[in-house]
């Protein structure tokens, strides 16, 4: 069994954003010499996400608003999180609608993937520097 | 490590439902004779879901009501993805609750499963052909 | 390659609760003796999840009051679910939001988080006696 491991970085200028990271994990993949096995794409921090789904703007606008309803970022006071001092309360709560990670198959040394399938960072708490983990196994 | 690759397809005659999928990847687990690893399951379509839980029709009209209120389908226009010509934006949004995939144990050839758990595919914009992927990595 | 399986056994005295399993996780990875692969960890129940965020009592109380507005446990009748006799619907949307399972790389014989990654089983209907699976495969 291969194994093999890389971290991608991110330094997101807003808060929020949505980063298409395929051609990355590909890139990983391509090193990794895997055949047949599993990838694990995990966010490293618990105030972002890494998701799957469409490259369309509009989708991510929809997203944003959507997340925005369901998790409010202010007042940052309704979350007792924040009483720590912190302000990312709703980031942390964002994150569990999106998703820490995804698992994708390799098949013939490529990402197993449906026609529109695309692998997205999803940050929540930007304007730092912070990791995706790359994991793949196989053979 | 064996490998084992198998698709289920799909055509849902309505826009949404859950179809429970737990024999076709049994199915697929004895025919790839592994007996310890994983089974990935999940959507290729990025407005469908795979998920784990109660095969209880009451649970699945909970689920599309609570889904409906968290996401609403209409008006289409409330959705910039919408704009693209699809009407499917909720989909995307319904099926990040739901989530992609699932991952499951496999332990002496069996689905490492509790006493309730069970596989379903989760359509919410249907009415067309799509795929689930199953691929089984162990030994 | 190398499997290794355990279950972790809980009986939440209250309805809900937040546990951290992050050092039984890791005790079972260090008896598995794997120091390249990956860990899967999921509920065995549908009205349970596995999840990783942050360990902190605040942000966790955000989780139990937001779930609670998300998916409310009352009026028990809101459910068709209920109808059935149980009243744990809720649970079972809750469940949903926070997911199944987690899915953790192993690196040099350790989980390989970010540095506030930790695990945590959610309980969403206790009083009880219910399990987590932990399967580890690797070499």
């Amino acid at each position: 069994m291969k194994s093999f491991r890389r971290e991608l970085w991110f330094e997101v200028p807003s808060r929020r954003a949505f980063v298409n990271i395929t051609p990355q994990v590909e890139e990983a993949l391509r090193q990794s010499e895997v055949q047949e096995g599993l990838v694990l794409v995990n966010a490293m921090h618990i105030t972002a996400s890494v998701f799957i789904n469409d490259n369309e703007s509009g989708l991510h606008a929809d997203y944003e608003a959507w997340l925005e309803g369901l998790a409010p970022h202010e007042p940052t006071s309704r979350y007792r999180h924040n009483l720590t001092g912190e302000d990312n309360a709703d980031a942390h709560l964002k994150r569990q609608i999106m998703g820490r990670e995804v698992v994708v198959a390799v098949t013939n040394g490529r990402l197993d993937f449906g026609p529109w399938e695309q692998i997205f960072y999803g940050e929540f708490d930007g304007r730092r520097r912070k990791r995706v983990l790359v994991k793949i196994i196989g053979e």
